[in-house]
């Protein structure tokens, strides 16, 4: 259960904590929908039956509540796809480990409206502000990450050096997050199809005939 | 000019002819920014500076007029992109125009936060209703003519049989996505060089030694 995880950390947490958790857990429900500028602190206290003072107490502003609630998605998407994907060894299984985790995550709709971050992404693209440098942080957090996996797996010798960490990390990023869109878009997992497919062709492409592909 | 293109059947356009022309041009560039829920007659009458009750006379509801603008902007897309490929003969040459097409328009910022589909299918793919049913049209029908521009480049012997068209589709239609969206939240356009470089690889894959490949 990735959301009980926000909260790991406190094992009796006061009253306080737990209405916390409980609003960033609908607000990031309710933003992978309408996005984050749908979150008003009238919509979730409607949606939660809560006092608007009793929201204001935890989050003194709406850009307050949408810089909570993408941290909030930060952990829950950190527990779901590296949680699993640490206990496989360093290189090539763990690359894909977390690909084959993050599609898992999109696939499982562990939000409501799919990936959050791809729904926010888009939204805050062409903005400005403090809420758009969260969300790019997290987004190059994960993109460096990702090619940080494939340059583990150059190491071990499992991919060849002709692979170039950034360019597959933009590849299966953007495989990914069409897999995703396509899903959410069409309600049909063939696009999570065609997502795995590919990224398991790219790895082809680069990697030793001994190695195995999981994904 | 794509934008003229819309009201290019009226040579002569009466008074109201241009207002809903200025009226859904710069309805097309605020929801690519702000996506379709942003756009409201309020925020729109105070952007052009027009009346409330001038505008309502266009679009009678919210609804009509996010209605409109997506098919004002599938109107831009098609000149842009398809206008100049359809002078390239059919097969791989007219597949690789349609694809430097996109993303120059991508890159050329034809809509002021980027490309439009990429923004609104983001906001409204959780979504219900006719909106919805209208963006998901223009993408199917994107997606339908990448595969057929990929099947008439098999037609033609540019492309190797072992070339899935569906497959294709998917993946180049995902790399572009990645682009823009890399491009818009980044303000980089490295993410548009990793776009057309893997394009170009994919191609590579299936194009027979003689075929050239211009992306």
């Amino acid at each position: 259960m990735p959301l009980a995880m926000i909260s790991s950390a406190a094992p009796k947490p006061r009253k306080g904590a737990f209405t916390r958790d409980a609003v960033l857990r609908e607000a990031m429900d309710l933003a992978s929908v309408k996005g984050l500028e749908g979150l008003t602190i009238g919509t979730l206290s409607e949606a939660l039956g809560l006092s608007k003072s009793g929201l204001f107490a935890h989050f003194g502003s709406k850009e307050e509540l949408q810089l909570a609630t993408v941290q909030a998605a930060q952990k829950v998407f950190n527990a779901e796809v590296f949680g699993p994907a640490v206990r496989a060894p360093k290189g090539l299984k763990r690359l894909c480990a977390v690909l084959d985790g993050w599609l898992d995550y999109v696939e499982q709709e562990i939000f409501r409206g799919g990936c959050f971050f791809a729904s926010v992404s888009a939204e805050f693209d062409s903005r400005e502000g403090p809420v758009r440098e969260e969300i790019l942080g997290c987004m190059d957090l994960w993109m460096e990450t990702l090619a940080r996996l494939v340059r583990e797996a150059k190491e071990s010798g499992e991919l060849g050096r002709h692979a170039d960490p950034e360019q597959l990390a933009f590849e299966f990023n953007a495989l990914g997050m069409a897999g995703n869109s396509g899903f959410q878009l069409r309600r049909d997992p063939k696009s999570l199809v065609f997502a795995r497919r590919a990224i398991r062709e790219r790895l082809k492409t680069f990697a030793q005939p001994y190695a195995r592909i999981t994904i």
